[in-house]
């Protein structure tokens, strides 16, 4: 058949065992495992969104109201905007790929950071668009300025907070970045645990309100992190009208599910869970530098619902994670992002005091 | 910004209001909405699907298994196939959405019958391919046999029974006709309401299993439809191993939501409610039938969960299709597959009782 060449050098997807099965081999019960691998939400679904998914189960067997019109009206609400600045997408990883499949062909070009979220390489080569990145270990925008006058790529990926460092850019940077951006390059802010950084510190905080006059760029966010709705594929995209209206373009109908609709419209207005949810975070994030400290780890400074531990040459991040794994802990191994490195998602506090726990066991015997 | 020049072709979205609030403004209840314009599954959820998203709704936070391993091994069990000859979809829309983006550009071309699925077409021009359709009324292989042999195009979209018309092709006159296909040449079979086709005359019957050994053919279904979770999104498609694999490198991680995959898991197996579906389809069709002989109405025998009627000059498709709404009752116009035609879909006795009357008064006083 006739695929698309360039397909060929994109990887296989590899069907794995469940992480269950993986984990059951080691005797550990299910209920005993620790999933901090993921950045999924530890307090789980917010109360009104389970009670929603419960509630409106009969709707299972009906198409979605394709107009998406109350959880567009709720996001409106939220950030001020409109309901036409805006698109949903089954995870906001869709709206990366309408992006991307809506510019890129072998003879587009898209920038990004060195260690950033590995979807929009994947989507970029999907269309064999050509990829640069930049040199820095962390996002910096002079770097990618100096590459956008050499290499004028047609799309920009900046992620703040950054999966998976953790690193966030300050909104007066990020304003004057995007002021020095021709109209013909779109840059997609990807936001999607912004909710965590914006409660760590307001001069890092963005908002889709900052950016939805302006022509090229497009604010990204989701329901599965501070939501909680990490299984049901729901996030969105923020932009101006005639963006958005090309985006539209292709949304296959009905990409969401209609208990998805339901569940994020509960979670958005679930400020009790929200409150919980980033409390949690930020003061356990602290006992995560006290173990860092503690251990002379070192971890690097998050913005995210997540730390990121760089280890030195005697610690490997492959065999780290296998450990903790065969202890029921899950963590990412970030060695696909070319780091000896771990990433965890910050869980509720008995489950990082395990962690704490296992970790010292293992670098202590190693 | 450089979006593809073909997509400014391409329709724009433009959200509507919600069915339920132009409904409302005729003062009708949502209770007493008759919704036969999906072809959703008029028995609902399936129970047994109902108790797995409430039991699992805890799930909600946590991504899905990527692996799919549980609802592919219940596939395969069924189709008596391997797990690897399936890729899972968002709905089996997502499954076309894959095939085409894979294989087509400006340089390619698709072929299918005139009056088939929307999304073939739409999916067709996102990637700028050539469209060509045969131009009888219903599917012909020996048109399709011919054109193919003429334009040499890249993907052919067979849909049985097809949608909207209802017509199918016998599983004999398929094989016949793939035999005669060239391996560069993806056949796209798609099957959504094959369940329904085999209960009714199983020469009409078409298993992953016939063409599961072929290089170049794939079996779409669904779990919209007789499964009853069209708001799931949840599909597949069956093919030999290379096929599937490449496909896969086009599919995003978690493209369905972790209680979809535990809902379709416990629909496949809920063998009574299955039952209970088809029943209904085929006994409830021919009081369809006899309403049409009635009213002298001309109805396409359909192979599906739903009739086409194909209405003479007097009558007009936009115009019935408007009154009936204004009493709750939702069909589907055709005007936009270029019909003086609606399709209903086949319901409960009751739903379709009141159908037959509202539409006997509009023919009656037309």
């Amino acid at each position: 058949m006739n695929f698309h060449k360039h397909l060929s050098d994109l990887p296989t997807y590899q069907a794995g065992k469940p992480l269950e099965d993986v984990i059951a081999s080691y005797h550990i019960l299910p209920e005993d495992i620790i999933k901090l691998g993921s950045n999924e939400n530890p307090l789980g679904v917010a109360p009104s969104a389970k009670e929603a998914i419960i509630k409106y189960a009969n709707l299972a067997s009906v198409y979605p109201d394709d107009s998406y019109r109350d959880i567009k009206e709720s996001l409106a609400n939220k950030y001020q905007i409109q309901a036409q600045n805006i698109i949903i997408g089954s995870g906001s990883d869709q709206i990366i790929e309408f992006c991307v499949h809506a510019i890129c062909d072998s003879t587009k070009t898209v920038l990004m950071a060195q260690h950033t979220f590995a979807m929009y390489e994947i989507y970029a080569k999907q269309c064999n668009a050509k990829i640069i990145k930049t040199t820095d270990f962390f996002h910096n925008l002079d770097s990618m300025r100096e590459m956008y006058r050499m290499y004028k790529p047609e799309i920009i990926f900046l992620c703040t907070p950054n999966n998976p460092l953790g690193e966030a850019l300050k909104r007066i940077d990020i304003m004057e970045f995007l002021n020095g951006i021709s109209a013909d390059c779109l840059v997609i802010l990807d936001c999607a645990y912004m909710e965590y950084c914006a409660y760590k510190d307001l001069d890092y905080a963005v908002s889709p309100k900052d950016i939805v006059n302006l022509p090229n760029v497009i604010y990204l966010g989701t329901f599965s992190k501070i939501y909680g709705l990490g299984g049901m594929r729901i996030g969105y995209g923020i932009a101006n009208n005639a963006l958005i209206a090309l985006l539209h373009k292709l949304r296959p109908p009905f990409n969401v599910t209609t208990l998805s609709l339901k569940a994020a419209n509960a979670a958005l207005l679930d400020t009790d869970f929200i409150n919980k949810t980033l409390d949690n975070n930020l003061t356990q994030m602290q006992e995560y530098r006290k173990f860092a400290e503690k251990y002379s780890l070192e971890i690097l400074e998050s913005y995210g619902n997540f730390v990121t531990f760089l280890l030195h040459n005697k610690l490997n991040s492959i065999k780290i994670v296998a450990l903790l794994l065969q202890q029921g802990i899950v963590v990412r191994d970030l060695t696909s992002y070319g780091l000896n490195a771990i990433r965890v998602t910050i869980g509720m506090p008995k489950q990082n005091e395990i962690f704490f726990q296992k970790m010292a066991d293992i670098l202590d015997s190693y």
